[in-house]
């Protein structure tokens, strides 16, 4: 089978485009699991994404063998247990998977509905909180609906009630702020190939002191966190991780420190801010109110009668530009544009508003 | 921190040498887990697994998108519950490791322990078979020990017991004879940086019809089989799989089936007699009986008052090979010498051996 040839411009909600430099260091010559080499590199990526996270230096910080969802359920795995009571914030698609697999891993789940496209209300989270939670779960940027949930307020809610905040930021970290230490979040995990710019594959997490001590005995093998803390801390052979993308990972957050989170976060509100004026140009609005809007992930309503469809393949083919689909019940109701990681430029805005524009005949 | 710019030789348990074209296939244009050209590919890779496992194509054979110990934990948490009995053949690291996972994952687990450095006796496994045994779980390369176990006398009791076959053959597949559908095994499981020569980050596994029929409610979400179909038939989003580790297998793939299974077999035979020969003449002896020794991984005792550890320092930083050390009871007793995948060369036997006769003044 032959692999693809040309460049495809990745404007869905993630994988988002690799940089050249990025792409290249895929190619770096191997190294194993246990070569010193690959574990100093590995001491690298732990520091960067303890800075990326603003997490605390006493935190537990690494990378899941796996994909966002893999980073999802090892968080899970490592807190949730029969017995455990848990509230879930559920206003999108990958809320309603975070409730799920709190269920699947035996919590007792409280599922705090919300609807899709709006952020939750914190006090129909404070409502949800008995006298006694275990994990207060929630997204912080909605992939499925572009939606910025209110984390740092849930999570001073959680505080009070000495339950821990969980947190999935797939799709904020290293495209929107995110602060582990100051807004008091337990654990968060994310991705590598959104705000980060690698390719998809390995899930950054961070457990802070208080989830270390609080973890419980893990059923998965693969995702059990004293195993992971033996191999990434004390280098004792638990996985054969996969040393280029651990090189891609190191050199992406480099590139991320290199421009500086504050520049980085700036960079994305300003092109999304680029891309809604853009969008308004040609008669397309989005699914969120201002104020609750990702800068990384653009929920983008379907006009009435449009085959959103057809839009996409006419982007694809004429264009070689790909954007998403709506999930669930936002299915054929929107389009998710991402502009993410080096894919967050004017000329990327340019070129998806003029490609919609030719596909709509609004150009 | 800089990436590596030098060759190593990758002489351990894995991962192996992987080819400049498999390395190059990893910085082909990204390509989004639901992209048609990726799709095709991935497809593409399905082909080729049931080829080379020689499963039905009535099988589901596909990568988890994790390394071999995911491809484990995915066969495991697909069939294991609590109510089940499983016997596991244990006589080395990771036929422990199984044996542990399945426990994990709540079953009734009896172990038939063996001595580690030889193959296991299948009368003890016999025996162990009571009137109702859903699993019967064994490694066929034991890559802690360098030890071939007789799977299909194995699996042929299991089929007379009715009990589900679950094999892991991490070390074996592309390296050695694996005949899923030859040898009547329900499951099988590897890895992609052993004897199919790709970057480890993915886990080749097949379920037999047999087997689907048997699966029960998963506890994981990322390891759920039928999630995992979801996707990878049905197109329907379920994780962002990582486009260049789907390029690098089916390139790995390719090379494989281009070269013949049973050339590549041979080849691998044909190597570790060679290494044999040349480990002779320096004195050095291999831990198992010669009818019991895999193809792909050499276990080498480390002879009486040799430090181990320095001899193994001594190649890195003087010969720029890598070779593996003893696992769990065989640390400090054994070295482990693979030649896998691209790496089972004569020039490889010729230079690992030289390295080791200079390391211990035998050369």
């Amino acid at each position: 089978m032959s692999l693809p040839t040309t460049e495809r411009l990745l404007l869905g909600p993630g994988p988002s485009p690799v940089s050249p430099r990025v792409l290249a260091a895929l190619g770096a010559p191997p190294r194993s699991h246990l070569d010193p080499d690959l574990m100093a590199i590995m001491d690298d990526v732990r520091a960067r994404l303890t800075r990326v996270f603003r997490a605390s230096g006493e935190s537990f910080t690494f990378a899941v063998s796996g994909t966002g969802t893999s980073g999802m359920e090892a968080a899970v795995a490592n807190l949730a247990a029969p017995g455990k009571r848990a509230v879930a914030v559920v206003n999108g698609y990958f809320g309603a998977r975070l409730a799920e697999m709190l269920g699947r891993y035996g919590c007792d789940v409280e599922r705090v509905e919300g609807e899709w496209g709006r952020a939750i209300d914190p006090a129909l989270v404070s409502r949800a909180l008995g006298p006694r939670t275990d994990i207060v779960a929630m997204v912080h940027a909605e992939t499925s609906t572009g939606v910025r949930n209110p984390v740092e307020r849930v999570a001073a809610l959680a505080r009070e009630r000495d339950a821990l905040m969980v947190v999935d930021a797939v799709t904020a970290l290293g495209a929107m702020p995110v602060d582990v230490s100051a807004w008091g979040l337990d654990v968060c995990f994310s991705c590598t190939q959104k705000g980060l710019g690698a390719p998809s594959g390995m899930a950054p997490v961070t457990f802070a002191p208080r989830a270390l001590a609080r973890i419980v005995p893990c059923r998965s093998f693969y995702l059990d966190l004293t195993l992971l803390q033996d191999y990434w801390l004390r280098r004792k052979y638990h996985h054969t991780i996969s040393a280029p993308l651990v090189y891609a990972l190191d050199v992406a957050l480099e590139e991320v420190e290199d421009e500086g989170l504050t520049a980085r976060w700036q960079r994305h509100e300003q092109q999304h801010l680029a891309l809604v004026d853009g969008l308004g140009s040609i008669g397309l609005s989005l699914l969120p109110p201002a104020p609750e809007r990702l800068w990384s992930l653009n929920a983008v309503r379907v006009p009435d009668g449009v085959d959103e469809l057809a839009v996409r393949k006419h982007l694809l083919t004429h264009h070689e530009i790909e954007i998403g689909a709506g999930l669930g019940p936002l299915a054929g109701k929107i389009w998710r544009i991402g502009l993410m990681g080096s894919g967050s430029t004017a000329e990327n805005v340019r070129r998806v508003v003029a490609a919609l524009g030719d596909a709509l005949g609004r150009g």
